[in-house]
């Protein structure tokens, strides 16, 4: 059974799988590479139980098998080869790779050992891959770390006949994208953040397919397929929360305001929330904050409307500048009061839409 | 008192004394930077009390004195500033710093906490920035790392009338810089390799001036100041184990060479000290590896010379990659025996010399 294949298209597709995989784990079949070999392809998979990917690599195979090799060990060797080409001979126990001058022999490990990994025969939805890259990568910052926050950790997918939208949310911050179309599925489902990361990467081509089965979200996109464990619990009634009346708004840009939201916070103290006050009045956004080493300052002109004449509040730097990220130009934070969420809206993109709650103060 | 400076050059300044104040210290004085206000420029320092560093920054100074600032947090602040120019106006008990909208300001420490550092009033030592940067950097791998080591952490300068050497050994492998010339200084000196890593950094210009005091080892280049505190021990006689009979010699590209050892040392054990195997004859090196995972060998093509037709010998693989790094072009390795040191030897950089004992084996 030999394989003949371009060395950057297996390094590349590796690098894809490789990256899921332990490096150590208690389960030694888990740090292993599935590799099939079917006609004109490589097959690779792998899993770490929360997600499962599968690289298609076009290849000149003769031959057909499955077999199991040392995940890193491999994408080590694959990456250093000094050829444009690898030349793959799997024989009873070893794998011979080749390059030029060099070649290796690696022992083949049981390929009963490795996770099965299967994935749906049809996909019975669909979504432009850029939309949906756009949408998960947008919100993804709102979900919570602290395991013990449970579902806040994931990431919601809303899929109906007329929405498509992504959601996450701590608790102190919120953001969702929203799509006005159908994937072709129905269903709600929460998928961990952080498979979620690794989702995205594989998200390359169009378009991208989605199947719904049970406690599972399966993708295909171009040589990559994966599946996702789904996050079982109930995910709050966010839009509950969002307020409705806003008598302050302004519009500024959102690389600017980020950027002076950071600065001025440098001096705030990390063990009060790193604390930044604004202050709108005729249209000026003043942002000050104050820690142990001294106070800072930095007034912006903004765009500013409503019935208000001024808004005083706080927050917690850190979530706006996240708030903030996602949005290339011009943002409006709409305020519905000094201790009640703030909302902004991406001017360039009506899809993305992020809240905050301000910081208790006094 | 007031300072107007261009904030590249501050940041820069900054950034090379910063690296090496601790952020924490149980003295809480080595965490500040100290700074003075001199007429035409603003004299930055720190120290780690391992080194001393000192840089003046040209700026538009009004008034003088001696301050001393929280160094991570006035750093982070400077980079961090919207605009072109920095303006500090230093009050009695704090500094304002301003840039366009921006405006902050730091308490001022007890500028009689920060560690007194002094420089030479003169220098009766130089040398060339970039032969004694190629000298440093190119021999500082060999230097030992664990604390025990104690001298062998440590590169040597060897300074007399017709020689600057540097050079640094671990027991296990030995590299020195040598310049048949001298720097008008005389003196045997141990300094820590990690002070020469941060010193490196900063001899950006010519001449690199230097003077040798009790216990210390101060070079000033361009803009900046630095003292080295000197390593007190006896540095072994390494010139003694250098052998002078090479039975057979190798020469080859020192890229191509270690490119290939890392590739086939991937599968060697780490616990087996990354063991690979040379074996040369009739001009080809052949170089083979192996491990719990498999085996590797590549061979290359060399240019073989001296009285024995072939050896065996085995190095371990980091070793040997360290000691090939400084070699940009064609390298000699000469061999005196399977268990004695092998030396190596820059056909482009003749002030260059490497050892390397090769492994134990059977």
């Amino acid at each position: 059974m030999n394989v003949h294949v371009p060395k950057k298209q297996l390094a590349d597709s590796l690098g894809h799988v490789e990256r899921i995989i332990p490096s150590k784990s208690s389960n030694p079949g888990l740090s292993l590479l599935r590799v099939g070999l079917t006609e004109s392809a490589l097959i690779l998979s792998g899993s770490n139980m929360e997600i499962d990917i599968e690289a298609r690599v076009l290849a000149d195979v003769t031959g057909e098998g499955n077999f199991a090799l040392p995940a890193h060990m491999f994408s080590q060797i694959v990456r250093s080869l000094p050829g444009e080409t690898v030349s793959l001979a799997f024989g009873g126990s070893e794998v011979d790779i080749s390059s030029d001058s060099y070649d290796t022999r690696l022992r083949l490990e049981d390929v009963a050992s490795v996770p099965a990994v299967t994935f749906p025969d049809s996909y019975h939805g669909e979504i432009e891959a850029e939309k949906l890259v756009r949408g998960l990568s947008s919100v993804r910052y709102a979900a919570a770390v602290a395991e013990y926050q449970a579902i806040f950790r994931g990431v919601k997918l809303e899929l109906n006949d007329s929405r498509i939208r992504a959601v996450s949310t701590d608790g102190f911050r919120l953001a969702y994208y929203h799509l006005d179309e159908s994937s072709g599925l129905d269903g709600e489902v929460v998928a961990p953040a952080k498979s979620v990361d690794e989702l995205v990467r594989l998200l390359v081509e169009d378009p991208v397919r989605l199947e719904l089965v049970e406690g599972q979200l399966s993708l295909q996109s171009g040589p990559y397929r994966t599946n996702v464990r789904l996050m079982e619990g109930t995910f709050p009634d966010y839009e509950r929360v969002i307020p409705g009346t806003f008598p302050l708004s302004v519009t500024v840009n959102a690389g600017v305001l980020s950027e002076a939201v950071s600065r001025v916070a440098l001096v705030s103290d990390k063990a009060a929330n790193n604390r930044v006050d604004l202050f709108i009045k005729g249209g000026l956004l003043q942002i000050t904050a104050e820690g142990g080493y001294g106070r800072s300052q930095e007034a912006l002109e903004v765009s500013q409307e409503g019935t208000d004449p001024e808004i005083a509040l706080a927050y917690n730097a850190k979530y706006l500048v996240d708030a903030l990220a996602p949005v290339a130009g011009n943002l409006r934070i709409s305020f519905s009061g000094a201790t009640t969420p703030s909302v902004m809206a991406d001017l360039g993109d009506p899809s993305y839409f992020a809240m905050v709650v301000p910081l208790r103060t006094g």
